[in-house]
């Protein structure tokens, strides 16, 4: 089954590039197992990731930003564990 | 109440950069009135724009992509039809 991503983000931060980057990497690097990735504007310093109910990504707990490396392994830990990510993985 | 709005663009065809973009665009204009903007990868030279369960948008359908101004205009009217978009109603 195809999961659905959300990256909810805070526009008074203007972070709506942010998201949308990351939007657009991961639907580059997963096109067969997302069933599409929502861009959610929030506030507050809001930002989280989510892949189906799974929280992956919150800025506030983790104590920053992932970087788009971890965010796709993290991504597809829950999409596909077995799958390997080529470089990213062998981090070359 | 904050709608939704579905963004359904061809893998194949290269059009997540074009997908994003509106989605970008939407989310600045229309910062309060959309609860989220999702990007749906899909197949067969498939464009498609929902705002909520309406079709606003449809390459076959319509014969071709939506300018940027026609779009916005397309999403105000779903989600505010008495809001002036400014320069973009003037045509100026």
């Amino acid at each position: 089954m195809k999961m659905r991503v959300e990256i909810e983000f805070c526009m008074q931060c203007h972070w709506l590039l942010r998201a949308a980057w990351m939007a657009q990497e991961l639907i580059g690097t997963f096109p067969d197992d997302l069933a599409e990735v929502a861009l959610k504007p929030g506030s507050g310093g809001v930002f989280r990731v989510r892949v189906g109910d799974q929280l992956i990504v919150d800025r506030k707990r983790d104590g920053g930003f992932p970087d788009l490396t971890a965010l796709k392994r993290k991504v597809r830990d829950c999409v596909d564990p077995e799958r390997s990510l080529g470089h990213i993985d062998r981090g070359d």
